[in-house]
């Protein structure tokens, strides 16, 4: 990797995270800079005309390119390693757990977790009050089908671990900061024991 | 492609719509199942078991193997083709688009339009209800996100035409569907005229 690679970051945020740990397994060096996304500090002027638009984190910068959503920076990443499949259908079908991810998975255990751990349940407004309910079943399914997946294989998508496995490990294994219930899902549980028992793994934060 | 590839689809879905474009400017043959998922034709016994254990379509079935996610089911017929760049940071920044398309464009324009054209407004449920306004400002925010980006280029990523565009293109050519208002976007509006003009496009449906 020719550019230097700096990862603009909050360290709570499993988005960030699933970046540093496919950097750590793949041995690349990553300078981490740090934001607090409860104090606003991805919404400064300096920020929005920098680094994103969006004021979202993550963002992999990339020399003097930047590269928001998180997925995406793993897989620039990890190109042409052995963390993305080789056979043509398997690749398509890690993209397919990757998109899972962002629609299914994230959006229900992530945000739970950011809005009952971090932000304070008395502290959400009424329509984030009336979507606990609606993510929570949303979430619990995810999890289902994780862990159906998982009760034949040990590997999200092929024989090996893959970027499917790292990007959806990131928020499953702190789910129960969404008030989610890890130890109903036998399956995912040792996979998760998998994921952390490989060489170059690092923890969050 | 050596094996058959059938879309397993309803023609009113806009992710189902994307495979299919995506397919037509291949100029690669696929066939088309029809389900109706508004009367359950992707929640029987047999969908479950065979095609799809979530009961979400599309699902691209590829020879005897089945791929769901619409993002994912494009990168399987798009690689190696000009769809998807041949520069590694433009390629990630391409799936940087589609991942943003599942997470802040899909949910909230692509379900309003599926709430207010086919279920109805007076059939939502509360928690519905509850999320128009949050989906209506997150949508326009999508919107306008794009319309930035699209001021000062002719595609989302790079010199080109790529899935991004594609992706992207499916439900913003019918968010008026979803109420929202189109012509506010004058960029995009230029931008969906030009990938309507590709040599091999189809209409959905």
């Amino acid at each position: 990797m020719a550019e230097a690679l700096i990862l603009h970051q909050d360290c709570r945020s499993g988005n960030c995270y699933k970046i540093a740990l496919t950097a750590a397994l793949l041995g690349l060096p990553l300078e981490r800079r740090d934001y607090d996304i409860l104090r606003g500090q991805t919404r400064t002027p300096e920020f929005l005309a920098e680094v994103n638009a969006s004021g979202n984190i993550p963002v992999l910068q990339v020399g003097t390119r930047f590269l928001p959503e998180s997925n995406a920076a793993c897989w620039y990443l990890a190109e042409g390693s052995a963390l993305i499949p080789t056979d043509r259908f398997e690749r398509a079908d890690m993209l397919r757990w990757m998109f899972f991810e962002q629609y299914n998975h994230e959006p229900n255990i992530a945000t739970l977790r950011f809005w009952l751990t971090f932000v304070g349940e008395a502290n959400l407004n009424e329509f984030q009050q009336a979507q606990i309910m609606p993510k929570r079943i949303a979430g619990e399914a995810a999890l289902k089908l994780m862990d159906e997946h998982l009760a034949t294989r040990d590997w999200m998508v092929g024989q090996h671990l893959s970027l499917a496995d790292i990007t959806l490990y990131a928020y499953t294994h702190v789910c129960e900061g969404g008030a989610f219930r890890l130890g109903d899902y036998h399956h995912v549980c040792r996979w998760l024991k998998r994921v952390a028992s490989q060489p170059g793994y690092v923890a969050m934060g």
